[in-house]
């Protein structure tokens, strides 16, 4: 395959850019607020805007798409190469609740650019970057003089993603043959930074888990019983304290087990990223790191398996002094899980770990209300090598990589569909998600429009799953 | 001294049984519940009525002593004799709320004698204890031919023990010199059971804690920074579950300085009291013992230190998860104390302790409310050893010991007026306290008056303060 000069990419996505940001502010202009149900009429619109602007960029299939909840949007447009990757992108069209009134210097929904910056909720997370696959697939084709992309291109763009995704999994599951996909695509992330350039690899997966402990009937008398019964408030703190060793390593047995440890090659590129501790403590609110030892922040954050208590509670919490042993307490604990561990696996582990250590005289009930699976792509899958290739032709820049601690709906697509995640985003952290003022780097938006339309002949070429 | 023969004794307090149990039922059909304040006129009804029945009895001095709160009483009878020990009784003439529609079999401010029981609220807690003093003086009078106790005899009668004590401990500053005594005697607790009479030598002291303990300035996402940042709620839990050592001794350095040691005879005393663990852990509603190696449960919960966590609470406690590390979290500890214990000492221990223990990035406040000194005589104190004599005699049994794990104002008492404190109560743990059917055992009671009698007599000829 002949390589189109990228100057020509770039002309074509200059020549098209003015109608491609009055088309996206059309869709910014429509509030998807998926958490307010007096905006589940916009959120519908939003689906049929997408679908109509999906057909008009050339897809041959773009559907609005049913669930239980609000709609997604659905577009395919095959390559008519058999032997061709089938790529999913994953994206939203709902949006974060905003007024002007939060403290936002422009209308939320009425698009502004100021200099180089498109104002407006959504512009970020995340119509701005779902919409750069629109040129960006338009820009393959005048490239490369195509009439269809060079990979399968499907599209999943949800419309629950700030209401919690309640009806995602099901819909994936449901709708599996028709998403079927060699690697899938979530442009719903970000870059380290403006000036570094990264891909995304793998988020945690999550398991919670709910201890109930009781101990005697009522509050009893501490001074009367104290000290010779089992308090489970006591008990309660033991197991959250008995988490981690002295090293802050999880310190239940089996919990580890099956984990992919970061590699040489990722904690070299990890150690390359400008990384200020000072100025994320700031963003973390936090006067302190505090982690597993023998691992910076970002390998703890990124790619470390952490048990945390998210709550506890049990006992007198007023004002003031009551002597008692409570009748009972409990403990909201939540662990992040990363890629070669099994989530049964991690719950059996813990099953083991609380019946050990709650001593005779406490009964307990131990919940795991749900999970997210963990996912990850080596930093040697050729699909991600594309990734990093196309996304190093746009932004003329050595490409470094991260991950992502949270845990999102991206595993459910890795689990049903049986294929790896990437993360291709170009939003940065000044873009104020769920906050106001988000806002979109329009030579950022570029850029992503240029690698989408670079990515697909890079797939392509180099990423045979069969093979 | 010639020793009056008991059963001269005994027919004196035979005939004067029903007059004594009719003054004593007037007494207990006056509802003097400190806790409700429309009950506060019956309340000083009840200090007048006292007072007046005192005098009757044949105290020189009966007042009603203000408070800024509710009356108290006070009594006082010289013996005449510069050389005679003092004795202060104290006991209190408040009781708890109370109502038939609550459960009572009776009307609890009617008192009713069903076989040889006689039921009322304050039967046993307290009017029923303190009223056997009146009887008892007098028997001890008509025993020994005197017109004056053999003793100087105090009696300090609180009306707020109900609520909390709350202007005692200043009430006994304000009066320190009226009330100064060679002995304290309370007369507000019980036995081991009717067929075992024991003796109470001390009680534990308190000093409670709370820990606020900061993290994040607020709740921040588990997935983004948990693993890399201190965890306000690990850390509460972590210093709850440090506060024992493996042998659930009390695990800060220092807590233990000063600790009187149960002696061996006190050991063996106490293993000859019929204690069935099984019966206790139904009075305790509790399914099993925990406590420190190597001690008994009597013996942890009446002469052991210990360390109790009262309540913990931080981060989210509501339905569902929340995958967050809280901003904040909460400790209320209380430390139960032993005789040797200074709680200053004991605070400067946790202080020291909690400083050490606190890992960088979190910020804490810890404060301690409150405090009461543990008191103890030892079992070879002549006025513990006339006192056991006297009720020997009643009882015509062996004595025992027992000590009170929770705290009281006894320790106001002790510390203000540099006094030993003895516990001789007649009630047995069926008697309902802060129940439904408190009563009082006739038969108790009348062993009581006994006790009484014969103990002015004991304590002038072996108990030589000065000496």
């Amino acid at each position: 395959m002949t390589r189109t000069p990228d100057s020509v990419v770039r002309s074509y996505i200059e020549q098209h850019q003015a109608a491609f940001l009055a088309d996206l502010s059309d869709w910014l202009r429509i509030p998807s607020v998926s958490a307010d149900p007096a905006r589940s009429g916009d959120v519908r619109r939003s689906a049929e805007w997408l679908a109509a602007k999906l057909r008009d960029t050339g897809f041959p299939v773009a559907e609005v798409w049913e669930t239980d909840g609000l709609p997604a949007v659905f577009a395919e447009w095959h390559s008519g190469d058999s032997s061709a990757p089938t790529v999913l992108v994953y994206g939203h069209h709902d949006v974060q609740p905003a007024a002007k009134e939060d403290g936002w210097a422009t209308e939320p929904f009425e698009p502004t650019v100021i200099g180089k910056q498109l104002f407006a909720r959504g512009a970020a997370d995340d119509k701005g970057q779902v919409f750069f696959h629109t040129l960006g697939v338009r820009a393959h084709l005048a490239a490369t003089g195509r009439t269809a992309p060079a990979v399968n291109l499907k599209l999943l763009i949800e419309g629950e993603e700030e209401s919690g995704s309640p009806h995602f999994a099901d819909l994936v599951r449901r709708e599996a043959e028709r998403l079927a996909a060699d690697v899938v695509i979530i442009s719903d992330t970000g870059m380290w930074s403006e000036t570094t350039p990264t891909v995304c690899t793998g988020m945690r997966g999550l398991a919670d888990a709910q201890i109930d402990l009781y101990g005697p009937d009522t509050d009893i008398h501490s001074g009367s019983f104290g000290g010779a019964v089992p308090n489970p408030a006591a008990v309660a703190a033991e197991l959250a304290a008995a988490l981690h060793d002295a090293d802050r390593r999880v310190d239940i047995p089996g919990f580890y087990d099956g984990v992919i440890e970061l590699t040489d090659r990722e904690r070299e590129l990890f150690a390359e990223l400008p990384f200020d501790e000072a100025q994320w403590l700031k963003v973390a609110k936090s006067y302190g790191t505090r982690g597993e030892a023998g691992y910076s922040t970002l390998e703890r954050i990124w790619a470390r398996p952490t048990a945390e208590v998210n709550g506890i509670w049990g006992g007198y919490t007023g004002p003031g002094g009551k002597t008692i042993v409570p009748a009972s307490a409990h403990l909201k604990l939540s662990f992040r899980l990363v890629a070669g561990q099994e989530v049964e696996k991690v719950r059996e582990a813990v099953r083991a770990w609380v019946a050990a250590r709650v001593p005779e005289g406490i009964r307990y009930e131990l919940v795991f209300p749900g999970a997210t699976r963990p996912c990850l792509t080596p930093l040697d899958h050729p699909a991600l090598e594309s990734t990093v290739r196309a996304m190093g032709r746009a932004f003329e820049q050595r490409i470094l990589f991260t991950r992502e601690g949270g845990s999102g709906p991206a595993a459910d697509l890795q689990d049903v569909l049986g294929a790896p995640v990437l993360f291709l985003g170009i939003s940065v952290p000044s873009d104020g998600w769920h906050s106001v003022d988000e806002k979109v780097e329009l030579d950022l938006l570029a850029k992503g429009v240029e690698t989408a339309a670079y990515l697909w002949g890079d797939l392509a070429e180099n990423f045979r799953p069969g093979a």
